[in-house]
């Protein structure tokens, strides 16, 4: 094991430590779908996502750093609930800027944990300016949902809790947006296995990271993807994660998949696997049903559950 | 413990040792809805449905006390998969009769597993006089989907797995249609604490076992009632089942459902638990939502996941 990898897997098992009081040890699942697949379900995680896993880990060492006067996230979807949880766990206040766009019912989620809403005048575009300019009156400190070692570490003990219930797997998949959950999820792989097979899934119409995996440096796309997978539209990962997936060579590969893919994926896991996952958290399923993973014991790491019912329904009725 | 409950859960041990090899120890899972509830979702037992622990029991045990030349069943659903599952893995023939309007999908399933399945001429209302034709002409073994002391054991196992896993609680709720599964969780219950609270749940359009623990006497349905719960469309429990629930009193109550709550119990369990239920699955979950429970920690046998996605796909529009 190289010093990088031993000392980022030390981080990520004090980070599982640190989060086991307030997170959830979600099942392994195996399926009739094959007898080598081991599923890790994050959808039963607290908010339904593997979010809250880096959000307290990032939350509880600030309170041990320093003692912020709140927190500051940027987020629409499941990394915003997380930091609302986990910033009321050790109460201080949490403001969260949300795109005027989003799903109301991701925001009604956030607001109902106790976080302060800025949607006015939020737009994906201008949202890193006003973040600055918020950031700047208040002084809260940002929480960061992938760009960030405290929160790669925290997203790192859902392979590790899968690999100590599954020690036998040889190949891993985890969505990559941002790449926080893959970047943990490489470290523990290789922590466990110097020959494990990591491997991130994207979608076709969002592969900055496939692009970014092939160039060696970091590609962005244009604007924010369409994609039934709504959780990965980051347009670009972060400088650790790059330097953890890529830099030091802990991801094998990077795949993608198509929106027909995804939505295949979606019907299998609804009606086969019986999982409510939303289409991101099927993304590694997709890949391994296209048969783009290696062979092997394979695990998918499968990153959460807060689909949009309409659009299900509307893939459900076709099966 | 009563020599009657010590005598049964015996049983049941000997039968989660039987089945161990070929069913899944479903994982317990916890829920942001109430700290104090338990999910044992058997959604994610082998062909989507505890009733393999009940088939796999008697099928293994048959094959102990006779070899039988094959078995036969009597299922449009859940039972039916199960049966065929267990006579193939054992290496002997499976029949099942299933009513011509059956779901070409389960009958597709049953016919998967390497079952023979007769449809022809099979109604709800000839189904026991065929059956009785039938065995005379082959002489398979008949495998009861609830009146039988192996499936009843076998089905036992899974309330014994949740004890194991949650020793603490003190409210088991599952559902009712024959009582297999409920007269397996009753044995379990009250050999695991003798204060123990049981509870049967069905729908209001299927009340013979609530009218049968009012009366003392085993009252049947007129008809195969119409509801979304339609695992448990039988028309009366069985003598076994009324022997274990009633006359020996494991069963502390039966509660009835409304369709609307059981809509709604779906349609919670799907996004909020994460869990692609069928109805009848959520039929506990529907009697806690309508605080029809007693108080105190509780485990909900979440039946199956073999759901009719169009009735699913038309309850999420609504969500």
């Amino acid at each position: 094991m190289s010093d990088f990898v031993a000392e980022h897997f030390a981080a990520v098992r004090t980070a599982a430590d640190r989060i086991k009081p307030h997170i959830r040890r979600t099942p392994v699942l195996t399926t009739e779908l094959d007898p080598h697949l081991r599923l890790k379900p994050e959808c039963f995680q607290v908010t339904g996502s593997f979010k809250p896993r880096g959000a307290f880990n990032a939350v509880l060492s600030l309170m041990d750093r320093e003692r912020p006067r709140g927190v500051i996230a940027v987020s629409s979807g499941n990394h915003a609930q997380a930091v609302a949880l986990a910033a009321r766990t050790v109460g201080i206040p949490a403001l969260i800027l949300i795109p005027e766009d989003a799903n109301p019912a991701k925001v009604a989620a956030t607001r109902a944990l106790g976080a302060e809403v800025i949607q006015e005048g939020i737009t994906f575009a201008n949202r890193e300016a006003r973040l600055r300019e918020v950031m700047a009156e208040n002084k809260y400190t940002l929480v960061h949902p992938f760009d960030d070692w405290d929160v790669i570490h925290g997203q790192g003990s859902a392979a590790m809790e899968l690999l100590t219930d599954a020690p036998d797997l040889e190949v891993l998949a985890a969505p990559v947006g941002g790449g926080g959950l893959l970047s943990g999820t490489a470290i523990a792989g290789r922590a466990h296995s110097a020959s494990m097979k990591v491997i991130g899934v994207e979608p076709e119409q969002a592969d900055d990271a496939y692009r970014t995996w092939k160039s060696g440096t970091i590609q962005s796309l244009a604007e924010s993807p369409k994609t039934l997978a709504d959780g990965v539209r980051t347009t670009a990962i972060g400088a650790r994660n790059f330097e953890v997936m890529f830099a030091n060579r802990l991801v094998d590969a990077i795949v993608t998949v198509s929106e027909e893919q995804i939505g295949e994926a979606v019907r299998i896991a609804w009606t086969r696997l019986r999982l409510a996952l939303e289409p991101t958290g099927c993304l590694p399923l997709a890949a391994y049903l296209a048969g783009k993973l290696p062979p092997g014991r394979t695990g998918l790491l499968l990153s959460g559950g807060n689909a949009n019912f309409g659009t299900v329904a509307k893939l459900l009725e076709h099966s």
